[in-house]
């Protein structure tokens, strides 16, 4: 299947395309105008401490819905769609390890598991192409963001701390001031950028040592640009040695039926 | 002690104010321009069911702080106060019934106990002013908004259901619009308006017969109209019969650290 044939599809056709196997990309410029969500499971025990990390730390983990424990329907954000099929791959983490990468969770869904869903970067993609910001990611088909562990530190919330990890955007000059005014109007997609410049002064040694996604190339007169990420709750997890943590597999997104433009007003969804 | 002195007083001035008994009135226009919230306490058995329902209803709920289980601290809103005695007065409801009126929790609190802060509409009073908005409770120093149960149900989280609550304010026609666009910009103050005119339509037959707050009368010329109201967690206290929950006294708001101004941008505070 080619992405073209997905990237103005609706959320459901993507939702069944990744379920029945016939996508299995990641889900960047698909379903163009809906919110991607970053998906993290967690036993019914630590959910009640990871939405307050959540909503301590709101640029890497806008929330965009919460399960009823042991449902896998997200209420607001995809009420027909299911969390154990409808995503391209999960990674098990256990006791602060990377315990198994499943593509699905069917046989491993349990009553007590409650599902949050996180806003995403890629949620922009549709408002980037129409506003031209001709951000790596939308130019090469094959480049994606590349991602850090920063040396910024989350706040804490009962069992869950851990480093902030960002995604780097190189960005012309002329385009860093209207990215910081289009993101920041956009807080459920990780808003406006947490650092602009010298990588070192958020603990980035080397841009090339990526540590998820690819490494992105800088071209002359480019600026790195850095935004919180979803992909801090995998950091999380292994700094905080949760004893069970399930998250999707990186760029596999899920995709809501929430527009982006329509939501962007409310404060919590 | 006149209220003038606590209009421009810091929070931290009004807190203490409160704490020693030299202030025992309602909290509108005091500390202008810093948000005021309502307090509802929990068991921590029932925090998440309340976190998810304040996150389900963001109009009535908007949550502006969580505390750390058995901290009295807000440890963003106010780190340095405490809850048990910097509020004028605590209704504490039972099994669905009030079943106490304390003028404080020093000797209520539990470690098991979890406060949540969530905005109110009081948070704007200094805005109003200043864009010379004359809404009753700002021109007449013995009134206060009327609060209706209305016949709008709120999103339920696991044992938590009920009706939405609903204030009223009389306003005249040319300022309806422009209230509208005010209020929408202050989501975690309630935002804009759940409803606009004939107050049959959400289910209230008799402006007079108020629920909480003092009767407002309507001017020729005044149109009524409804924000949701954070009074809506003691209607749902009492209509879902949660064993245990504790409120702030109705109008004696927890006066924050933070500014309305500054954080009415980001999603989550």
């Amino acid at each position: 299947m080619e992405r073209s044939e997905l990237e103005f599809a609706t959320p459901d056709t993507v939702r069944l395309a990744i379920r029945e196997n016939r996508w299995q990309g990641v889900t960047k410029r698909l379903a163009l105008g809906y919110h991607q969500a970053n998906v993290t499971i967690v036993p019914k025990a630590l959910a009640f401490d990871f939405m307050r990390f959540c909503f301590n730390n709101p640029k890497p983990l806008p929330l965009l819905d919460v399960c009823e424990p042991g449902n896998p329907a997200p209420p607001r954000a995809a009420p027909n769609a299911d969390l154990r099929t409808d995503v391209g791959g999960y990674v098990i983490l256990r006791d602060g390890k990377v315990a198994e990468r499943v593509p699905s969770l069917e046989k491993h869904w349990r009553d007590d598991h409650v599902a949050f869903l996180t806003g995403c970067n890629l949620s922009l993609d549709r408002i980037l192409l129409e506003s031209r910001i001709p951000l790596p990611h939308l130019v090469d088909d094959q480049a994606f963001p590349a991602q850090f562990r920063s040396s910024i530190l989350c706040r804490p919330a009962g069992p869950f701390q851990g480093p902030l990890v960002v995604s780097l955007r190189p960005v012309f000059e002329e385009l860093v001031i209207p990215l910081v005014e289009l993101t920041s109007r956009f807080p459920l997609s990780h808003g406006a950028p947490v650092h602009i410049g010298d990588p070192q002064k958020i603990g980035i040694e080397d841009l090339q040592q990526v540590h998820w996604g690819r490494p992105n190339e800088i071209l002359p007169g480019q600026i790195p640009m850095f935004w919180a990420c979803g992909i801090t709750v995998q950091a999380v997890a292994l700094a905080s040695k949760i004893p069970e943590i399930i998250v999707h597999a990186p760029g596999h997104m899920f995709v809501t039926d929430l527009l982006v433009r329509e939501l962007s007003v409310t404060p919590t969804v």
